[in-house]
């Protein structure tokens, strides 16, 4: 908690230095982590960023492009000219150089790509070309590897030499003659063998994907073996890269956002920090699904009661409450869903609750009116038997309601959780989609009454 | 994907095996990774699983208890004798022991303890004094750690020396006269700088969390600094222990799994592999909340129409759809939800889906007949008003022929989507709920037509 405070310090000073000189700036962002850095920058004007950006050194530069988020990082890199890129670009892990250029123009990329040596730039076009998220997407190439029978020694003494461009590594594959993976040795175990024995006494069991594998599943495997390492091997069996075990944790928190935020129809990840007008548009066509269902569920309950030839101006009132409620519930658990999983990955953090709340209400109320516009058009063009105008009316300013204060719990009821020390995980389904029933049930009736005067 | 089949052949074998000798399972298992051998004996009778893990020598036992669930751990420690268990418990890390001892019954726990010397039983008891879920619980305390200004040849000499009791370790932490961690150093630098050079020449900041830090928060700081390894301090600042990347991947897996879960309200994580039974009752408490919250819908409806005056029989049919729709479309989600994630997770591979939607369409006529039951209980009370016994129990019995189709297409939606190779998750929410609205509908009409014969 107490580094939680002096984290929070940290930003509020970086806040207020932006207001004063460059030296200031300077002293202060020396002193915070470049993933905080990166994590706070995401949070400033474009003009800010940029500012903070300017008053680091080469090496802190590129740290933060490497922990950004993309938005963030193609900000910065679209202002880099080609050479400060390529200073960045030289103190930066292959994959990562990929990633970045491939977020600048193309003309850029290719002045880059101009500045490196020729070795480089092979290995750097040959890795753009995997699919970012596959095995080959994701991995580096700088990798350590030796023959078998290898003695120790001479192990080490080719880790001193490509160690620069290696820095970042654990261990070493021991390859066959057809450069195919056959061992695995950690730096650990070179360290605490005699450099005299051979790697093929202490080697392990690799393990290898191939380049076309997806990327969750390469990482899935370095969970499954508890893997500092994974190989990446192309079709002939070859190694041709290593992803690690830190890559692999990046790749599967973002998959498991992904993949509860798709449940929920809220794609993609990262929601808080998008513009509103972007979070609707992700978050329409699931919502227009729904509006499809309920308006079929509504024909259907027409279809049987009337087949039954009873009827009141009542049955046509309830036969909308599941497009209301469907509506409600899929806003209010995209709302809280978005909020239990920016909480576990820190995405959202107190001081961003206010403009969270404010902005998920918004989309809320702009999902809603979009909604029930929708609703009313096609409930006046298919049901012109429902008779008064005001009846259709009534159902979309019911939707619309419904929805916005769906949103609002959705926010409230996870923050409120976290605040008296509730996980905010189990209040955000069925226990939330339940309240949002009941009162958007309630409000639908409400509206009705009002605007149908009855 | 030839790795996969290559993996499925190797399980098959190992089943046919199990029929014949001792010898020929010794021989197959010998060839399986032990990570594998753990997740397949997960799917064995408890017996046969036995067999296996007898056929293991010491080492490969020990790689199976650290890579297999805690359900088939307990199991297996259960049946070991306390010399058997000391065995294996030698070759392990401290985290990984003080989780197996908790697994075992106290008396063996003691005499496992007694067996081994006296200072690593006291690290041990430290150690499970931890929570389980916090920082503590999750840090192993076998680390490597040098005063400041320690040359690298001395840092090497010394992971030589404790090198066998933490051959997992990736580093070292220096540490300042309070024991506090002031800089951390790889192995991959020591071995690519000058043994005559200092660790405080090459040193990064190291990042340390509390002893009672949740685990998941510790997990997100490896992640957002991409670290290798994170220390863990006591109250005073001092290093206690370290939790790697690859201890934290599986932290991550498991919460991200958790909260999904949660968020449907089907904990605990792993639904594929509890008992029927367990499932239903894990789920049972939060249907409970939907009926709840779908009667006091219906109240409101009856509430706010009866004051208007007007009521007919179809109105009293209608009240209740939000209840049969809320119950459909919550254990619709569940099941999808839960395949969803063993799909991502590795959990359900293609020869497990047989048995898997049988067991929760199973689950799902269990949770539909209970429920179903309840609403009829408290609809024959609470509303005498609606008449006919006879509609009570159609409501009821609606209910659960909604909620089992439901289950049933939260299986088939998902297995069929991965069949031809579109993502799960998507269609896995909204989509499947607006499809159990729609189908939820149309079955409680039906079955309420039949059975009040209207």
């Amino acid at each position: 908690m107490s580094d939680q405070e002096k984290l929070q310090g940290q930003k509020e000073s970086l806040l207020e230095s932006l207001a004063g000189t460059g030296a200031a700036l300077a002293a202060l962002v020396a002193e915070v982590h470049n993933a905080d850095l990166a994590e706070w920058m995401q949070d400033l004007p474009e003009g800010d960023a940029w500012r903070v950006f300017e008053s680091l050194d080469i090496d802190s530069r590129a740290e933060v492009l490497e922990h950004a988020e993309d938005a963030l990082s193609g900000q910065l890199v679209e202002r880099l000219t080609p050479h400060q890129l390529k200073d960045v670009v030289e103190t930066l892990p292959a994959d990562e150089v990929v990633d970045l250029l491939a977020l600048a123009d193309a003309q850029t990329a290719e002045q880059v790509l101009a500045f490196v040596d020729d070795e480089r730039a092979r290995g750097l076009r040959e890795l753009a070309a995997h699919a970012p998220d596959t095995a080959g997407g994701l991995m580096t190439t700088e990798v350590i590897a030796v023959p078998q029978g290898t003695r120790i020694g001479d192990a080490i003494k080719l880790i001193r030499t490509e160690g620069e461009e290696a820095e970042e590594g654990q261990g070493l594959f021991v390859l066959d003659g057809g450069r195919r993976p056959i061992g695995y040795v950690s730096d650990r175990m070179l360290l605490t063998h005699s450099i005299h024995s051979t790697v093929d006494e202490m080697m392990v069991e690799p393990i290898s994907v191939g380049l076309e594998v997806d990327q969750e599943e390469a990482a899935t495997q370095i969970e499954h073996y508890g893997l500092t390492e994974l190989g990446v091997v192309d079709a002939a069996g070859a190694l041709v890269g290593i992803i690690s075990a830190d890559d692999a944790l990046e790749v599967l928190e973002e998959e498991a956002s992904e993949d509860i935020l798709k449940i929920v129809g809220a794609s993609p990840v990262h929601q808080t920090r998008l513009p509103v007008l972007k979070r609707v548009m992700g978050r329409l066509p699931l919502q227009g699904v729904t509006v499809a269902g309920g308006l079929a569920t509504a024909a259907i309950i027409d279809l049987a009661l009337r087949d039954a030839g009873e009827f009141s101006p009542d049955v046509d009132l309830l036969r909308f409450v599941p497009i209301v409620i469907g509506l409600a519930g899929n806003v209010g658990i995209q709302s809280s869903t978005i909020l239990v999983r920016a909480f576990a990955t820190g995405e959202v953090e107190p001081d961003r609750e206010a403009s969270v709340l404010a902005t998920e209400t918004l989309a809320g109320l702009l999902i809603g009116l979009i909604c029930g516009s929708a609703s009313w058009a096609v409930i006046s063009v298919t049901e012109p038997a429902t008779g008064a105008t005001a009846f259709p009316l009534a159902v979309g300013a019911a939707i619309a309601a419904a929805v916005t204060f769906a949103a609002l719990l959705g926010c409230l009821i996870p923050m409120g959780c976290r605040r008296v020390g509730i996980d905010p995980a189990v209040v955000a389904g069925p226990f939330l989609i339940t309240i949002s029933d009941i009162s958007g049930t309630a409000l639908y009736l409400v509206v009705a009454h009002l605007m149908l005067e009855r």
